[in-house]
């Protein structure tokens, strides 16, 4: 055994770091010249970050608490520079819980609105609009909200709609004991805004906010998973499954038409996994029909609702295998800590064709879910930070995205719920993204590739994947020839 | 496109299931009739644990922060199955942090300790043995150990000895607000210590009682990592590093003739990487000295401390190249959450040809050092309560363990410094290694595995891991006949 020179050690190490540079997600992307003066100044910013956090690691932001962080960040320049890039599109999030709570307490001063129960009780109150008093529960208990609010002020009523429709929390290690904990209030945030979102105009206004929110944060493009909840009017009329897509078609047209570089809009039909058979087999024909109806606007199916507590996957794969085969996939799978329990979920969803995998948190543990991921291309839609907020990991820099990134797995980064934890859009979830998830050499090629991998691993046809990368290098180039302005 | 029957599905499925099972780790071993029911009564004890964790998540206890446990995990019958059971050897652990606390409680019971400041300040108190007042520092300071335990009563004395001497604390989660921090703290116990564990006679009994306690705990070989303080007695004569060595060599000989199934151990001569230039020279002179003294005692060469706050390993690679080739490296290398930082140690430890890796725990990160540990066969030594209380993670079903198992990589488990966290010497690792690391499927043949990898991944000689494995058969075979008997 002898060593080997110095000389020699040190070019094995400069090939060594480069064959792990080359691997890493976005090494593939060549930049121009203004592209690599844009990513001098990203990596400036990037560096003193890593650098302020490896020296204190107390104030490296993604370590902590996204709630205890949430005003420092948005005082940080490489956030700040973030939210301007071009980000291409948000491939999971979900119905009520993108567009910001703003929509929600704007709503709440609507006319005909009811209140049955007050706040603060373990009881949430809840909330219907009606011209006359609703007879639902003891009718004597609803009270206008006009009333209350000449009660209490309309700062403090706004404030109980802020309290009670987010998870945020000043003090979140201690308030959470567990992660069926936070599930727990988070499902119930879901059901108490159902009856005021569901309102028709509510509805309508909420999700043309989402996408004008969407659109100012750089994001142009949305696959959006939704339970289609039955809507209704003062006029007691409900709107069934395909009405309701017929208004998210509608308004994402209307919304395209307003904003010419606005790539649009698909939607994943996505009920609940906590469900009787007999549920199922409804939502199984929902699915069909709207796949007949919308061909090209619903991309396809998937179920929602906390994986270790929901029913498993093995439940359901039977029926799900007589589904018409042109209907698409994307399910969420691993989206848990355990090991050999729920996350087998992730073997049914790749067996059973799933074009992309929500979370894949658990895939970690699975060297063939990894292998076919990379063999089927199946996009990982990660969401780094409701995984901190739902409690599966504290510190960020142990996400499995590290790992994702590092070796080119096919992913995207995506938000889930980010209203509910008062996240922009998708710039926090690229923030932390770019500084935990990724090697401290990754760089605008890293950001530049989630943007693209978003229009790559959509659903959109390779027409419309021709005229999404169209738009969004429209963009792109745009953002470079500002930023390169502000940098020279 | 067309979907498959639900009977092909169902094969598929068990297909991919035991292709998974097939490559983790221990998945190779064959268990015997009676391993064979040993395995179903260690499966059911793991799968009541798993499953109070699944209903319940905040009661599974490798969750939780070990301090927080430690009381309930006595209490699992799992647990108590995993001490009676040979472990193999302790591959990483460090020479003053491996002995229970109680070790050194005694040791302020001898004469002639003398105690410079008191209890509870921010300045820890110093110590030192010796037949007249020491004139060190302001020498007036300096009072009898025996005076002051006649003042406030040995109870007392004794527990604030273990309280100095550990970082067990009823409020981790509070307490230590950074890595940096828990290290300092961490950093500090081993040099408070160290006039204590320095004076020869109770070196001599720390050590000795710590074979005892391995010996106790089921394991039967160690690889002690030490920094070889320089030891002192009452007659003012002090003792360099080959008589230290001198002193581990012959005590383990004394404690393998007096315990004929011990394997025995071997020492890695590993001084502190936060040193300058000069201070490296006499380290590597030394490890020379030791590797020609006691060529099959010495096992190699590593560096200890922090690896974010030491100096990088780059800074000594160029010395490290001249070192005599026969000497082997068991470097420490990714004991970090950063990437792209300090992890890059992993790297120049893997180049500069070390047969195993200390912790690992970025190599995750690293798709090229990942194929390196599996091509070349570096094992990786894992350390999980260690790392959970250092503060790389705080759920331990997020270490990187659960990859390196699940995708049967070259590891062992070990334990670093239990007795600053008051665990077991292998135990406590090994027990939340098999729940929080491994699958639920994954059974008694990962801990066999674990086992034999100890052996294995040892630095023990052809010759010597054949005697090794010999004796680990015999106390294994025992282990199994004894069990069997209980649950028959």
């Amino acid at each position: 055994m002898s060593r080997v020179s110095f000389e020699e050690f040190q070019a094995q190490r400069a090939e060594f770091i480069a064959q792990e540079e080359n691997r890493a997600l976005g090494a593939d992307i060549v930049l121009n010249e203004d592209e690599r003066k844009v990513n001098e100044y990203l990596m400036k910013l990037k560096k003193a970050e890593l650098d302020i956090g490896f020296n204190t690691p107390s104030q490296f932001l993604p370590s902590r608490h996204f709630f205890q962080v949430v005003d420092k960040i948005k005082a940080s320049p490489l956030f700040q520079l973030i939210q301007k890039l071009p980000k291409g599109g948000i491939l999971h999030a979900h119905d009520t819980a993108i567009g910001s709570m703003e929509t929600i307490v704007k709503a709440t001063h609507k006319d005909h609105l009811w209140q049955y129960g007050e706040f603060g009780r373990a009881d949430t109150p809840r909330f219907k609009f009606s011209r006359t008093k609703p007879d639902e529960l003891d009718g004597s208990g609803w009270r206008l909200v006009a009333d209350i609010r000449k009660e209490i002020g309309n700062e403090g009523y706004d404030h109980n709609i802020r309290n009670l429709f987010s998870l945020f929390n000043k003090d979140p290690l201690n308030s959470f004991h567990c992660i069926n904990h936070i599930w727990g209030i988070f499902a119930n945030i879901f059901m108490s805004l159902e009856a005021i979102v569901t309102f028709k105009p509510v509805w309508e206004e909420y999700f043309y906010q989402s996408l004008k929110e969407l659109y100012a944060d750089k994001v142009c493009y949305l696959e959006l998973r939704g339970v289609l909840p039955q809507l209704y009017d003062l006029d007691n009329r409900t709107y069934g499954p395909e009405e309701v897509v017929r208004i998210y078609y509608d308004l994402v047209e209307k919304f395209k038409s307003e904003h010419e570089d606005f790539i649009g809009a698909k939607f994943i039909y996505a009920p609940h996994r906590l469900c009787d058979d007999a549920t199922f087999s409804q939502y199984m024909d929902i699915a069909e029909r709207l796949h007949q109806k919308f061909p090209t606007f619903v991309a396809g199916f998937d179920l929602v609702g906390q994986e270790d507590l929901g029913r498993p996957h093995s439940d359901f794969n039977e029926r799900l295998l007589k589904m018409n085969p042109s209907i698409q996939f994307f399910f969420h799978a691993g989206e848990t800590n355990w090991n050999g329990y729920t996350d087998e979920n992730l073997i049914d969803a790749i067996l059973l064709g799933t074009k992309r995998i929500g979370h894949g948190f658990a895939a970690i543990k699975h060297p063939r879910v990894l292998e076919e991921i990379k063999r089927r291309k199946i996009c990982i839609e990660l969401n780094p930070l409701s995984n901190q907020v739902l409690k599966l990991v504290d510190e960020l820099r142990n996400h499995p995205g590290t790992f994702y990134f590092s070796d080119n797995y096919p992913v995207v980064v995506s938000s889930d719920d980010p209203a509910f934890w008062c996240a922009s859009p998708l710039s926090h979830d690229f923030y932390v993204a770019f500084l935990a998830l990724a090697s401290a050499r990754q760089d605008l090629r890293l950001l530049k590739k989630l943007a693209l991998n978003s229009i790559e691993y959509s659903a959109m046809s390779k027409a419309e994947k021709v005229e999404a990368k169209h738009k969004w290098n429209i963009s792109w180039n745009n953002f470079i020839d500002q930023t390169v302005k502000l940098v020279a």
